[in-house]
Formats: structure tokens, C-alpha cells, sequence
């Protein structure tokens, strides 16, 4: 079953830049009376982690995340795989191993064809499965636009969880992946370029960030901290490891991977709201040295299944870019982490 | 904080009545290719179950599920409490008892006033902790109009989980809630009554569904089997369950319980959508005696957060209504479970 229609063209706003600011969010969240976190709630919202964490039992947690977005690319059975890399990445980024999966589904039924969600959903089981992970079930709804995720849940051992509290001063900062996936799928929506112009984003978001495995088992203990890089870019989520782990960062602005197009896109305008609300988000902590504006607006691009910032032991830290680049061939040291200082972010 | 917005103003459909048809999307369904169910599955998609069930050991196992559906009536934070008691009804229906829920938001942004999100936020925060369980996450998405609901795990013990396909012939079928908030809610968005006028369903909308810790201990295993009412209405969960139990059912339409207005407002052609195509899903699998059209059109109801059908063993039969009706004050017995026969449901 093939299909031709765009899915672009169908929405307004693509994958993770349809979220919430981060700053509209926080404003909302600050006003709800939350009811007190259980003892067994080992990482809830307090460090803006990437997942939840909840004891079973003294060997076993639970790590539990969702995600859902409107479509970023025009082929269908591309979207479910990408959403689908894309949720299950929060788990990957607490170092946990993906069990369950069930599929968070709105529908346009008035206006595409059922043969649209067939292909979405193939898409999402072939990740899935990849990842070793069952999908379990899910909801759908008929509704205006195309929306679809993942709720994941995936075990970790309590102790061995990457939290992103963890980061040291002296760990070094490797990111799996190349920036720019919200300024290639901007440029893809409104025409500027094919999927196939783009196939090293479109390859990098359907690629699992399953950092556990890829590495050697003795490697794994030399990763103190990770999170998964989304809808509010690098500046934003590495912002939020820095807050909750106490300490700032400093990249090497030169050294940040990124798609071929990338800069090229950003030069040409393709930005999005995201970039903007990104940018405002961190302003107050971020120093930027002597770079291109391009470069700047790279650090605010929404990321969609974007890459993994780890914080590694400096003294295992080639080590593990070494095991890491048979998967993630762009991987890079970009920064290390610093004593807090007055900003958390330099640039 | 208040608001005057009214909410089922700014949606098409509420509720359950926004769930795509049953018939549809087992036609999507059919085409996917899904990857075999891994052994720890315990309960997937084939048995039409409520919620998945995973084992994670001897002794326990996750009970998973996702809803979420656009505004049914008007008071955010009403909103909010009906949306997390239906998604956590669906774990109550195995058997399990909740620990986590995940939030399933997508807001309007620029027609609503962030007011309205932490209102609806309040209302599932009461909800969640009255269930005991944990607020451990979400995934917030900028959206045409809202959408809310859950992703919750709960545990259950392997041996002790209500599937679907447990019900036994001579059981006794009760239900725990009156069927109708489709016809309600309908008129509650046409302005043919206010949200006071239908308390009783609203009530019965943000009633949770625990069954297991209702009952005394010791009654709990004469539930055989087990499922929610909700978008497919009483036939369509009915149906669901005499396939995966291979018996029929045999209902006593006058028992039914029904809420104050629900003929009423049927009459008045207060219908949905899902009327239709609920009646279409059992129409070759349903037989129908002398009861009125009204009647026959609450049977096709779409329930949010509806009761629980439970296959109970005869004997123990009125001890269980008993032990039900201080929380479920309008729990009926409204049939028995048959051996197969031509049609699954007798009306």
C-alpha cells in the first residue's frame, strides 16, 4: 500500500516544535497543588528529567515517559518510525532498556485515508521491535490534525539510573547526534528541499539512542548523567541537566555535530517558534562567545529524536565515543562540565 | 482562579464519542504487521482487554493503559477529574490497583487562557490522589483544541487478573454505573440542560471504579471477569467480552441502570455519532426483545468513564452487590452469562 499524500502539509506545526514553551509550561505547572511524590517515585519532575522512575522493588524500576507530535516528514510509515525512535529515546536517556509501548494515535478519519494509519503504525512496530520493546496497545482519536507517540515504559536497576542530577565537574560532554533537525523538517514543510535532500536527519531521528547496549558493559558505569535532546534544543536541555546537577557547562561550540544542511537552512530563515521560545527560556544563563548567529539559532533548534548529552568520566570518555560511532557516527565531545558559575551555559 | 469558558464549546466531539469506531480500526488494525507478543505478555490485544498486563515477576505484574478525549462538559476542573477516573477505570478493570499516570495534554494556546490548563491539571491531581496512585510525568502539546487523559500502570498479581475472557457460564453480570453520560453530555453541549441539572452523571463520571478495594477481601475472587463501558457503550464492551469468554450474555434490559434523564434526552434525539456505529459493530451478534427504541439506543451509548460489567459468580452474587452499593449506589444485576449460542447479546 502506497500513499502520496504529505503529511507536512497537514499540520501547522512539526514533531517536538509543537510543544509547550518551556517557559509557558513551567508557569502552568508552578500553579497546580501537586499531591506529595510516594517514597518509591526515585525521579519524578523536580530534576526536569527526561522520564519518571519508580521502584518495583530493590533490583527493579520502572522508567516511564510519553511523547506524541504532529507530523515532521511527508511519508507516513517515516513518521511512525520517527515518533516512535523519539519516545522511546526517554528511556534510553535515564539508562534504562525499553519493555512496553502503547500507541497515542489522533486521526484525521474525515479527511486521509485509513491506509495512512496502517503505514504509521508499521512504522512505529518496526522501531519498536528493534528496540526489543512489545507495543501493548493505545488509544486513538478521531481528530482535526495527525498526532502520534509513544507511552513508554522501560526497567533500569534504582542504582544505575542517569539521572541528570549526576553530572561532575571534569566529566566530559559527548552528544550522540547532529543538530538541526528542526530547521531541516521547517525547510521540508514549506518545500525548500526533499526527504531524500535531508536523508541525514531523516536517518539520525530513526536511529535508536540505545547508548547501554551499544556500549561495552564495563564502559556503562563512566556515564554520570544523560538526557535526551528535544523540543527545547541543546541550550535547553543541557540548562536543565546543569540546574539539577549543580554545575555549568562549557562547549566547544565548534565541535557541536550537525546535518549538512543545517546552517545553510538556518541562514535561509527556516526557523520556528520553538527557536524563539527556546532562546527566551535560557537567556539569563547562557553566555555566547564569538560565533555565527547561524550557530546560535543551531543551539535553540527544537530537536525531534535528537541526540543524547552525556556526562562522562574523563578518563574513560574516548573510550566510550570510541564504542559509541559504529551507531552514532557523528557523535562528538562538545564541552565539559564546569563549577557553577554565573551562567550555566557557555558558549 | 475561575473561568467562564465553556469548554465543550470548543470541540466537535467529547469524550469517548471522539474514540475512532470500533469497526474502522480493527480495519486498520488488521493490515499492521505487528511484531510477535513477547512472553511476559500476559494479556495484549487479542482478548479486546480494557489494559495490557506484563509480567514483571512470579508475584506482579503491570497493568497499562492510555486514554485521553476532548472536553465533555464545561467546568475545567470537572474535565480534569472525569478524564483521569475514566483512564484509571481501565486499570480497576483488570483487577489492578494504580501507581503511576501520566499526563495527555494538548491546549490550545492561543485561543485559551493558561488558567483553564491548571484547572483541568487540579482536578486530575484530585483524582489521581484519591486512587493512590502517582502524577509522575506528561507530555504537553500546543494543540486546535484540548485534549486530556492519562497513560497509567497500575500492579496486579499475575493469578489474580480480571481478563475479559474469564467470564464462566451461570455468572451473574453486574454493573457498577448507570449507562447514558453520551446522551447527557450531548445535551449539556447543545444547551439543552446545564451541568447542574445532570449531576447525578457527573457524579457518577468521577466515581472511581475500585472495585477490588470496595469489596471485602475475601469476595473479591467471585469476580470472574471484568471490563469498563465506555466509547463502544454496554453492547459494544459486552460483545468484546463474550467473544474473548466464548459464552453469551443474557441481559435484563429493565434492570439497567440508567441515569434520571437519559430516555429522556434520547428521546429528544440527543445522540452521537457513536450511536450509529456502536450499533453497527454487534448488529450481526445482537438480539433485540420487545424494549423500546429509546432503551435500545442507551444499550449503543458511548460511556465516559462508565461502570464496570463484572461476571460474578452466582453464588456469591448479592454478597458482592451488597458489599458494592455504598460506593456504587446505583450497581444493578442486569443479566447472566449463557453457554454460546446464534447471537452473543440477548436484550
Amino acid at each position: 500500500m502506497t500513499s502520496t499524500i504529505r503529511l507536512t502539509q497537514t499540520v501547522q506545526k512539526g514533531g517536538c516544535a509543537a510543544k509547550v514553551a518551556a517557559l509557558e509550561l513551567r508557569k502552568i505547572l508552578q500553579q497546580v497543588k501537586f499531591p506529595p511524590a510516594p517514597k518509591d517515585l526515585l525521579i519524578g519532575t523536580a530534576t526536569f528529567d527526561d522520564a519518571a522512575v519508580y521502584r518495583v522493588s530493590d533490583e527493579l524500576a520502572m522508567v516511564q515517559t510519553l511523547d506524541f507530535f504532529t507530523p515532521i516528514v511527508d511519508t507516513p510509515k517515516l513518521f511512525g518510525k520517527i515518533a516512535a525512535t523519539n519516545a522511546l529515546s526517554d528511556v534510553y536517556a535515564m539508562g534504562g532498556q525499553p519493555k512496553t509501548a502503547m500507541a497515542i494515535f489522533a486521526f484525521p478519519l474525515a479527511t486521509m485515508d485509513p491506509s495512512v494509519a496502517v503505514e504509521v503504525l508499521q512504522g512505529a512496530c518496526e522501531t519498536i521491535e528493534e528496540s526489543k520493546a512489545a507495543l501493548v496497545g493505545g488509544h486513538t482519536i478521531d481528530d482535526d490534525t495527525m498526532k502520534f507517540g509513544l507511552s513508554v515504559t522501560g526497567y533500569v536497576h534504582p542504582q544505575r539510573v542517569w539521572s541528570n542530577a549526576g553530572a561532575r565537574v571534569g566529566d566530559i560532554l559527548i552528544l550522540t547526534k547532529p543538530l538541526g533537525t528542526g530547521t531541516l523538517t521547517a525547510a521540508l514543510k514549506r518545500g525548500e528541499c526533499t526527504e531524500a535532500q535531508i536523508q541525514d536527519g531523516l536517518e539520525s531521528m530513526c536511529t535508536l539512542n540505545d547508548v547501554v547496549t551499544t556500549l561495552k558493559s564495563d564502559s556503562v558505569p563512566a556515564i554520570h548523567a544523560a538526557t535526551d535532546i528535544t523540543g527545547f534544543g541543546l541550550a535547553g536541555h543541557a540548562f536543565n541537566m546543569c540546574k539539577a546537577s549543580e554545575v555549568s557547562f562549557a562547549f566547544t561550540p565548534e565541535s557541536i555535530p550537525r546535518f549538512e544542511r543545517s546552517l545553510e537552512l538556518i541562514s535561509k530563515g527556516f526557523l520556528t517558534k520553538a527557536h524563539r521560545t527556546n532562546a527566551e527560556y535560557v537567556r539569563d544563563q547562557i553566555h555566547i562567545g564569538a560565533i555565527s548567529t547561524e550557530l546560535q539559532q543551531l543551539l535553540y533548534d527544537p530537536q525531534t529524536s535528537g541526540g543524547l548529552l552525556l556526562a562522562v568520566d574523563p578518563a574513560q570518555a574516548d573510550v566510550v565515543l570510541d564504542q559509541l560511532l559504529p551507531r552514532f557516527r557523528f557523535a562528538q565531545k562538545v564541552g565539559k562540565v564546569e563549577a557553577p558559575s554565573s551562567k550555566f551555559l557557555k558558549f
